[in-house]
């Protein structure tokens, strides 16, 4: 598996182990079925059509199977596909595992642990503290498992905890900037703001939502259990309010999610500070893919902007 | 205090007992303090001046204070208004409490507990009886006298416990016509949809909000509360998270302050029951006011219009 | 017949009569011509594509015409669609006729023709009686016959009526709970609210839009048509101007159809009325099709919300 | 009379006959009521407050009433104002009458009667002419005195014609380079368009709302006539609901009054020419009042812009 | 070539030359490659298929190559599509070079070339005569060859030109009708309003964005090139500042592209101009393709709406 | 001069030396002229009235010049409010001159000048160093004295510079964390996007806007010097149009005045630095105004927002 299937050229062939991120039925319009693919490496994602299936192929190919796969890199409407040639199931023999395939942050877990947990243990306000030990202790294992985001950016394992510890260096940044900044809560914040999503998301390998994530959503669950955990520490106090208020406000306004918009200084920083980290993350990996001179793809969430990659040192 | 400050003819002298609900200093072009006050009795609400004050006016006039006044009624930019000639705190010996200036909901307190009750009483579900039954009574006192909103609606004495009542009695109805609705769902959530709203506002007699409204909001701040009661009662299941989706989208969209938009069919009729009962509260005080071939004043939440009171019968 | 297409499980056969509602002739991409046909039956619709079609087929197999068929049942991006093996035109000796095949109202004709006369008697202002029943005789046959739109809420046989009585059940509890309503002028624009839709619609089996429709709409046409009427029986007054009102605001702001918003009381309550009956049966629809546990599809005139069905009691 | 009202410099006293447009009561920060008046004469308007009133004040200085005036101009909020000294109602000795208090079209009422009969007079399509001719007939005196609106543009006696004969000379042009419009449609429509507006305002000299002006509007109400117009002269065919739509759809789109946008190329000309010639006059006005290298004053319907007058040739 | 492949019917043999405006690749449903080709002449364009491509087709098949093609014309969607059955690219024997293919402005290049130069010369300003004269020297040839736009409107051989003359007569008209104009700021703002886009486009024949198009757009290359010319030409005065202003001004507000909205008449004038004679275009063009009787295709920039061709005369 | 204005208690009396920032006419109701003043010192601005004022008052107590007052401070709409009792203009003698009375950076200018020169020393890319060392030595002098907007954020000599150092750090901290920005476009975008504004404002102390500001705005003024700047330079590449379009773009969006969104990495930076040092600015000075528990006035840029001030450390 040396070359990754993001990375495969078109025109190329393809040979090698694919996690199956998901599979969709259609038929075509010669009245055949056949499966739409969303295959993953760690190097990223392809789309794939397996033409002409029996009903075997539609039980074997299931999202989250690891698979075999030989086939050719086209183009197909401006983005790679790779066409299916052979596709096997892999065997325990194979000696592959999914977590093979999974996109990793950029930095090893440890450090990703090593700096929230220092972040934690510089913080003044002992309620604050608690509380955020609390939570990180609480989700200590699905923290550094979960993506930040089911795509558009750290949509990748440990992609949560990225986030997290970019935001928190940013954080500490803007803080030595603008010193009347509560650090504290600040940094507090930024480790509790998305927290939610890992009882958002059903799981960090294929993530979809979970019923109380469609019908309450990450920020209502997470104030929710800040209130909780609060009263089972025995804590008091208006930390406990401000971090509520931090975590509903994070998005920045209703139309966004956020029911009540920031009021206080360290709400809009964290607002701003998270969309910076992952317009950031979004436009560096777009950027990544092309060559001096040439625009990215367009990038949803960036109001569907393409970027220009200047041919300049 | 035989005829209201609401009923009172532009032209007529007024003379009686009032509660201030606010009073603002403000300088006149003349240079001289004066305070703007607004005035209320039962039958509602009217604005004063009271021109070139004292310091001890300043201290003494305050709000949910009771006075005695002499004054004219005038027109003011198309409103009443009330030109204080007297003005005098009233003592002990003048036999009135701030409750005697309340407006009250046009319905007895008791019966409308009554109807609640009952209406829990009719419960199948025991988890959703308990839980409503809970709330209930831990705000047994404060449901029967804080008003629905600071104005525009239901903003009388047990004008909360009202509005309610009057939800329950549609919902009725439109459960006898579309009877698939599950009639506990959508009962337990117009019950608790704006209970949170006695920790939103500070009082029930000149409300404003406290920090933990603004920095919240009681739709968050219940949605919290729910799921602290269901733990301490013990009871899990999709009940609990199906009536905090209520709470949650019952404004109906993110724009309204829900992150949520309702999801199950009882949500949704509780939003539009929720609007219904407003509107017509808001439509009909604004009618009463008006004679046949009149317009109403402005009502700034119909969209700022004004509403015609047709001459026929 | 015995189960309807609608009803179909995907992965089994379907061998019976339908109706075919459109049909579009289409190019596969292996350069042959098919049709994208709609069928219907009572039970409600079907999706299906007739591949490499001849000459015959394109000119025989048009909206309105009858058909035996025999296919299979598929999936095709999350929607059943049947796969045409055979078809043929229906004979007389078939013995089956168009009406067969429409979606009925779940309410006899007869019940609906009944309770609209009812109310009508009922009516106390002898000019507003007068014009409605005028109408209700003019439009006798196509208002039991019609749909009340042509997709989304009450499109089935009789569906107009269906949506009248509805509203006026509705109209009749709000009345009770708010008895300043004036009853027959909300009467009076609930049942004529949308009555211009048969002159607006081609047909009730397989409607389109007529050139006045889409040039003026059924709104406009239907103002017109309350004066008409009012100056051929001789009747002035307040009443013509106020029915023409609201049907006018109807659809409750110009954004929405309306150039007038509602402006009296009665307006405001139809528009109400009308949004909770329409959303109540798009709702019930959708969630009479998923099981408990289970997400509706996408309701688009819903926001494009997936509404979820509860597993309690 | 020799200068106008609103020629009269800011400094300078002011003596002469006035027209009162509006006026209405105020109590000033001493306690004393007022007036606030607008006055207008040919030239203009101007604003003007009468301060601490009678009760016989009250009564005589109403809207539509000459009076004979002394006073001087100020400078108030940016705009000239008249603080009035003396006072007095005029007597019929005084020789006034309220027309010469009206501004007046730039042109004289007989060339506007002349042009518009001459167009009609051209016209080919004879279903056209005789609905044009018919509502001209019928409007004869009013079309000629009434205003356009009732402020913004052509805000001036036969303010209407004069829009119309503007247009109509707009229309003539762009027929002239586009020559497959269909001139008897545009003619037509131009000729009616808001012919409505005689109905929806309640006379020329100080316009106000009609109750069916705002319950239906000039667009609806003027739809209406034009099918009983063709009733009544028996014209039958696609012209009448052609006009009907001209008519509907002037206002561009559904915000703006219309609820249905333009579907034929002469309904969009229409729209574009109304649009136009409500602009320049509106931009014209405005920089008459300003020196070359000055700014107007905000004018609101154009998004509340300052216009700039250059100061080269 | 007698006749065009924009005039030809659905069902017939299409025989002839065309020019290739753009060519993409796709993979079909079974798996093969294939061409979307749009083919022009001057009649028009149509689209295409050309099915199981080789690699060869692929490199020859290129836009602004001239093809000889043999095929049928279907029905697709809506629109006519031709099913190509053999295609030949073309060689210098057979005697024909792109212009034959391009849609050319519908009146002579030598009349818009006078009708412009006659306008120059009538200007009074010598300043803004200078200017203007600059510029149409400076883009003497590409004025009078590329289209106004990629598409929409004027998109055609000329297309800039022929839109700056329409324009330029309509301002003639409107001039003489409001006289208060400064006629040479007017017609200075139509000739080099949209004079950028001979930069912002690639070529005149298959336009695509340049990079300097895209990241600075027409309207501030222009404004930008006045100043240079400006300096250049030794002119200075408030005529440089107000033709930038009319650039820059011209597409009416912030959120169709124009920073400033327009703040003196002329730009206002201007941009009405533009939009009526952009209206027409589209307009006209669309109903050209129509019966009487008949709705067009919808036209996007006119929000998508469809017009109707009238049948009366 | 010991307490400045803006920390003036109200209740206290203030004496001492104050600029007029602002002095406009107005007429009070008992029809005496007054003039509302906007006084500023180094502390920041008090409202005042000036009741009763002559003809000489009038002309003498104009913008910019110094007076001498003595009043009380009171409250008036939630502000506090300068009544005037004695006020007097200052001669030489009194040894004040205006930049006495402007607030300042809070940082000193050299500092400022150091930062910025240093930074464009590390320039790498020779020809993006040269056009900002170009343009800094152009507005070596306004660049130190301007604000960086006339109110909101930065309203303060040397507020541009201040804003640009802030910018400048924050950029810093970021390229350390996304290595993969290009600093000398960024830094070069920061030094340069605002610095039109000293064409665009009047002047540094009483700033209002000049024609040229008002007609095109100093992004496109500043766009349009770039590139006579890069002639005169005789620089070409891309760099030219790259710190164009960082200019063009950094106000995000159209609606917000950029007609091009930001299409490079580095403008998107640049807008969301601009953001955050901008909100910093706004926030701190607002809550430097109030003690912990409190919320600040509403802050219109914020949307209007209040923001509370933590009671925790």
């Amino acid at each position: 598996m040396s070359k990754g299937i993001a990375e495969a050229v078109v025109g190329e062939q393809f040979e090698g182990f694919l996690l199956i991120k998901s599979a969709d039925k259609g038929v075509a319009s010669n009245g055949k079925p056949f499966l739409t693919i969303i295959f993953r490496d760690r190097s990223g994602e392809i789309d794939a059509k397996l033409w002409e299936i029996s009903k075997e192929d539609e039980e074997v190919f299931l999202p989250e199977s690891i698979v075999h796969v030989h086939g050719d890199i086209r183009q197909f409407r401006g983005k790679p596909q790779l066409n299916i040639r052979q596709i096997r199931l892999t065997s325990p023999t194979d000696g592959v595992s999914p977590e093979d395939f999974m996109e990793k942050a950029p930095v090893p877990v440890e450090e990703l642990q090593e700096y929230i947990t220092k972040k934690i243990f510089e913080m003044q306000n002992p309620n604050i503290q608690r509380l955020v030990r609390y939570f990180v202790r609480k989700y200590e294992h699905d923290l550094f498992v979960y993506p930040a985001a089911t795509k558009n950016h750290h949509e990748y394992a440990a992609g949560l905890a990225h986030h997290v510890v970019s935001m928190l260096k940013l954080a500490d940044q803007i803080k030595s900037l603008y010193p009347d900044i509560n650090a504290d809560l600040l940094y507090a914040g930024i480790i509790l703001h998305d927290i939610g999503k890992v009882k958002e998301l059903s799981s960090p390998m294929s993530p979809t939502y979970t019923l109380e994530g469609k019908l309450l959503g990450h920020i209502t669950m997470m104030v929710d259990e800040v209130s909780s955990a609060a009263e089972e520490l025995g804590i008091e106090g208006e930390e406990v309010l401000l971090l509520q208020h931090l975590i509903l406000s994070h998005h920045g306004k209703a139309e966004w999610g956020s029911p009540k918009a920031p009021q206080i200084r360290e709400a809009e920083v964290l607002h701003l500070i998270d969309l910076m980290d992952a317009k950031m993350n979004m436009m560096n990996r777009a950027l990544a893919k092309v060559k001096p001179g040439e625009f990215t793809e367009r990038i949803y969430p960036l109001n569907n902007r393409s970027l220009y990659k200047p041919t300049i040192e």
